[in-house]
């Protein structure tokens, strides 16, 4: 554990947040105010900034401006995806970040992402130690998904989850305006191997507005038993409202959205496949099956950038993790990730820890199956008990003429 | 004109909006303080309530849930689509509304809604003019359309507006999260005649966020002229954000959402078709055409009911149209619609005035060309000085739990 004196960086890659630039926000802060960080740096793009030299000083931003990335979705010091190739493989970028990490004498490094941005911080960390070369890494989770693991939930979650349940709480009621002859309506949400969001939709019944059914792809999903649960809903209830996650997939592991797609699927830096579609086909489906009117709405990009919407829980936090990174970096900490770990007790509390980032590095943490209703569509009430109190408390997004007030940096070349 | 005493009725009908049961909340708190008004009576959906004598008794509700009115989307009476025939034609309807009003002493009527709704307003009125039974008869505007005749702007409007403004800039900054490779982002907004809506989305130019390309379904739309906008607009800025209509059509009044779509197409009770679909297709069309990341966004029903982002003027006077409408109906008026009337001068007021049924009923008040650039492919500063006072101020939408917490009526028999 070394106590090390330099300039620190931050980047921030993979897929934006409403909250990512809170924890920007708290690494600036802090670390413009601590006396071992002599200067405040960020990279444009993420690793990408830092390969290509795209760098800016934090410290000539206007303090206001970085008091309102708070406010502001997106990646405000911009995104990438981009993965490093192992080390032993090739080396090319390993030695290109090495010397920007000396030319500027970068002796702190604070990376803000998923699991895939986990992987990068360690991978840099591992080299870092292997050549020598004092840094202190430290990741900063973030990702609407909340597949990120060795932490209760990830900073990011809650605002979607809160936009998602206000918004099926909003659409259901409209739904039901005309009483008999309610849509159906469709909702696809994001997250591919994951349901956390889609579990999330189910917060509104809290309300008495949500969901009826919940298809997350935690478990297999068959289009027979879908309709027949559908048939069953609009029996009882004479509506029907469903949740559906984008991954969801049969028994062989088939996407369903691939089902009615002519396009091609994609696949991103990452070799995952990339979404898309499943709403209208499934709309397409059931409207066959029913006769009925039935609206399918994909939340898009909608879900992870309502920083209107945001969660105060999610805010609060994501801005303490940024902090967190850079009073464990400067105390010496490295390698690691920092981590919310729920305190015990009926009120909600989590504390802030530091885990090795090799805990969270590519691993996936998913809906527990038993927190899902026998039948596998719907949620418990243990699923409303964690995830409940990580929507509390109202955004604290700036407005101007009626409109969100976002951080504009000048990000001038350090 | 004559000031008579007996109960009154209130319905909603066509699309629901954020607003709407501010109206209705206006409306059954000034009529339930009113010396004249001896019960305060509501028809569940609409004229269909009224029809099947589906009618409760407002003064058994509780104070505090119809305060709770404002912050609830949808239409919490229940809303319908049901176009009267003319009373000439067919005169069983109105036999039947008269003896509803009979039955209850209904001497007042207020229905709130769109064009269609003042139609109806306005066949109900002349029918019982004609029959000679005293009941004064008061339409009470909204749609979030912004089409309707003889006011300046319609309650509900200006909510959907804000919340398409918010959004479509919250998704333009995420949009450009990665730098280059920016997806091109195409939203899909409400408005099947008149562009209001779409044209909405332009104010989040003024922070510096809004599309790059606005199209509306005042002028023809041309699939070659829009692909030669995207390439101009990519190639000049690295980036686009496109805002089209859900109505736009070609010179020939061809939609084009049915380019690409194999759905057949539906008519709604009044002969409108329905739409959908054209986010994806003009998606599929972008993306063949340039090889780009292509998101279809389509707002879809999270437009007309997205209360969480409801403009705070627009609440305030979808109150006022119904507090108006019951004391304009109680002075002796009948046959009128409360509308608002712009009063000159730089700061933003509107007065309430009572226009007749008749300048409003079926009419369609669409984008004035002129407010278009001269491309036909943005708005003007022009539409900006109508449009952003109409979003100033924020929900009041109450929360618990972290989630709206809409009204809860009882809706007993009255």
């Amino acid at each position: 554990m070394s106590v090390l004196k330099g300039a620190c960086i931050v980047g921030q890659s993979g897929g934006p947040t409403s909250v990512i630039n809170a924890s920007a926000q708290g690494v600036i802060e802090t670390a413009l105010a601590n006396e071992n960080i002599t200067r405040v740096l960020a990279a444009e793009n993420g690793i990408l900034g830092i390969l290509e030299d795209r760098i800016f000083d934090c410290g000539k931003e206007d303090p206001r401006e970085i008091a309102l990335l708070s406010g502001t979705p997106s990646s405000a010091l911009g995104s990438c995806r981009y993965k490093l190739k192992d080390s032993d493989v090739d080396d090319t970028d390993y030695k290109r970040i090495l010397e920007i990490f000396k030319k500027y004498d970068i002796r702190y490094f604070f990376y803000n992402g998923g699991n895939d941005s986990m992987d990068t911080c360690n991978k840099v960390s591992k080299y870092m130690q292997k050549v020598g070369y004092d840094c202190n890494i430290i990741g900063v989770p973030k990702t609407i998904d909340n597949d990120l693991a060795g932490t209760d939930h990830c900073p990011g979650f809650a605002s979607a989850a809160k936009y998602i349940a206000t918004s099926v709480a909003e659409v259901s009621l409209d739904a039901i305006a005309y009483g008999v002859n309610a849509p159906i309506v469709i909702f696809e949400i994001m997250g591919r191997n994951a349901g956390w969001l889609t579990a999330a939709a189910h917060l509104a019944n809290v309300i008495g507005e949500g969901p009826d059914l919940v298809y997350l792809p935690e478990v297999p999903f068959s289009v027979d038993q879908f309709l027949a649960d559908i048939d069953r809903v609009r029996e009882e209830k004479g509506k029907c409202i469903v949740a559906v996650s984008e991954g969801v997939h049969d028994a062989e592991g088939n996407f369903i959205s691939e089902l009615g797609s002519n396009l091609a699927q994609t696949k991103d830096a990452f070799g995952h496949s990339q979404m898309g579609g499943l709403a209208g086909t499934l709309a397409n489906l059931v409207q066959s099956h029913t006769g009925a009117k039935v609206r399918g709405i994909e939340l898009s990009l909608l879900q992870r950038c309502a920083a209107h919407c945001a969660s105060g829980v999610d805010l609060q936090e994501a801005y303490e993790v940024g902090k967190q990174a850079v009073l464990a970096a400067t105390n010496g900490e490295t390698d690691k990730m920092i981590a919310l770990r729920r305190a015990d007790g009926d009120d909600y509390r989590c504390n802030v820890v530091a885990v090795p980032l090799s805990e969270a590095a590519n691993a996936e943490r998913t809906v527990p199956v038993e927190w899902m209703n026998d039948d596998h569509n719907g949620m418990t009430d243990e699923f409303v008990r964690y995830c409940l109190p990580l929507i509390q408390g109202p955004t604290t997004q700036k407005t101007e003429n009626g409109l969100p007030r976002f951080a504009h940096l000048k990000k001038e070349h350090a």
